[in-house]
């Protein structure tokens, strides 16, 4: 069967004041799109559909509609698992019905044991789940954290697994590197203990949810979807979108998928970024962050800004200043001499004669007024 | 057919800051019984399940639990609209997949015109809907208020009506005496606009919730099931529970359901309430409203009677004041003349000698320190 993979819609999320609504909608006739045009047999949405537990009318409305419209208007069976951005109560609402078209969803730790079986495959669907939750399932206190917690959840589904069937792992969690390896592995990210790619190996795939980079794991087997859109400037350079896997092949691919507006950075003049006739009508429209080489102060930069990017989200000085080489033994310096060393760190330049004298001009009212 | 008729459950409310979920789970409990032992066919639930637009995780797990049980578990068909204290979109989440067990939920008004045929019954759901919503839908923008959007309502509904059927409405608004009767039935209660009863003659039974009192109406079809619980003070009296509709004679009948915990106000004297002797133990376990008919100041008297009545949700004087009839001509009177006189009426006494010094002493001192 061909199966589409997606996770972390966080719908009601919204990017520095900008409300993402219209370009989750749009991103959202695109997964349809592709997987009308890709036949697909099944969509998985592993996790994160909302961005926030308790979502606004609006959200709950928007994702109604979207599992609405995958499910019974398009047809396709769904496999969903709630997040850690999810309510599992909330997002759980209906789900007994659910399942009469095709439409499975699990929210809570005790239900991810009973495999769907759609086609060649078992699914087994892992609701994002606290520690807590494990011990208490499974009577262990010792099961601290998640990274303790997956072997006897593997374990057990393991024992639900039909030989002559494909086996895929639902989840919502961070998988990190092996467990043997450096302390890199059981960082903490998003509060969530990292569980060891090593104790996924029992499946032919695990689609994951939770990080948004969908290249934050490099393994055979398991693999994060990453959002569908870009939720912040670190994201700026990721290309997002779906995989499809098949599964006589085992072999997934990814499909991008375009967004209605792009987030970018770019760094350079004021001067360049105050004429539109430097960018094209996508770079215009897109969700932009600034750097600015400027040294100047510019009065009104933001707003002058935006005149040309309408949907700025961030605006930065490109500076030379690593604030962490300031030597903390100087601080004894005279101001003047502080301040001209902070000036060469910041700007690359020296203070000019002119600037020098309006600081020491500054300092000597600023002392006057200290008395 | 046999129906059962129930509404405004208000799941998530807290009665003077007690929470009520136990006392709605316990009453929710003689419900599904009574619903066994009278071998109903089907449940009408006529809006105000939550409580709140937005209701915490905890109602809505609950309200799910709820409709679980009821349609799931018992195997009722139910016939559930939405009222205005529910968000119809919250509310509505899984509804298109709640009919593959018969569970029929209406939250939008445009969804109320296809009668639910449930054997010899057309249910017509109509939930809570503002008069905005049937300017829209109507395309009319003459309708202003409920009361005149009821009409269409009905008309649109009675084209649908099978002649061979009985025609049950279910419906969330304030319904009052007739069209052309005195200003009464055109009062504003919980912001709805009264419709008239005459309005609503073309079914055969209405089943209504949003009054929570079951005698708001009396009339021979038009009907409002009440509220599980008592949830003010001005209840106290009112019995609760549900009604059992018939449809081969359109007969009514109440069943009454025991709560938990009564609701019950009290008058007397201090000394009779700090004595639990004096009370049974459902009186002493009930959320209990006094009244007390002592004059005297009572140290410390809420934390007191607590120890009795731990549910105790209000404390009041017994006056024989009525502060309408206060002649407002004496405001130029003595103030301890004024004094006097309003003891006289708070109290029913007139001021000691003794306490005509003490007020005299504090009207000096009054004076001294205003000067």
């Amino acid at each position: 069967m061909r199966i589409m993979h997606t996770a972390d819609w966080h719908i009601g999320k919204n990017l520095a004041g900008f409300d993402l609504a219209k370009d989750q909608d749009a991103v959202f006739e695109k997964l349809v799109e592709t997987a009308k045009k890709e036949h697909v047999d099944a969509i998985i949405i592993a996790g994160d559909l909302y961005d926030r537990a308790n979502p606004s009318e609006d959200s709950v409305d928007r994702v109604n509609h979207m599992l609405y419209r995958l499910n019974r208007k398009e047809g396709f069976p769904l496999l969903v698992v709630s997040g850690n951005h999810d309510s599992g109560v909330r997002l759980g609402t209906g789900q007994q019905w659910y399942e009469s078209t095709k439409l499975y969803m699990r929210t809570e730790l005790k239900d991810a044991f009973t495999p769907v079986e759609l086609e060649d495959t078992q699914f087994f669907l892992l609701p994002y789940f606290e520690p807590f939750a494990a011990r208490d399932y499974f009577k262990d206190d010792s099961l601290t954290n998640i990274n303790k917690a997956m072997p006897p959840v593997v374990e057990k589904m393991q024992k639900q697994f039909a030989p002559d069937k494909r086996h895929i792992l639902v989840g919502h969690f961070f998988a990190a590197g092996s467990k043997h390896s450096d302390s890199e592995t059981l960082v903490n990210v998003g509060g969530l203990d990292a569980v060891a790619v090593s104790d996924l190996q029992a499946f032919d795939y695990v689609a994951l949810g939770h990080l948004h980079n969908r290249h934050a794991l490099d393994d055979p087997k398991v693999q994060y979807a990453g959002s569908l859109l870009k939720f912040s400037v670190s994201e700026a350079v990721q290309e997002k979108g779906v995989y499809i896997i098949d599964t006589d092949t085992m072999q997934r691919r990814f499909v991008s998928l375009a967004p209605l507006h792009d987030l970018q950075q770019l760094t350079g003049s004021f001067a360049r970024f105050a004429d539109p006739t430097n960018f094209s009508a996508e770079e215009l429209d897109a969700y932009t962050a600034v750097k600015l080489t400027d040294v100047e102060v510019i009065p009104n930069v933001m707003a002058k800004l935006r005149q040309v990017f309408p949907r700025l989200i961030e605006l930065k000085r490109e500076t030379h200043v690593d604030l962490g080489e300031v030597a903390h033994t100087d601080v004894k310096l005279a101001p003047t001499k502080l301040l001209g060393d902070f000036f060469q760190q910041v700007t690359g330049s020296e203070l000019s004669e002119q600037q020098m004298e309006w600081a020491k001009a500054a300092l000597a009212k600023a002392g006057e007024e200290k008395k």
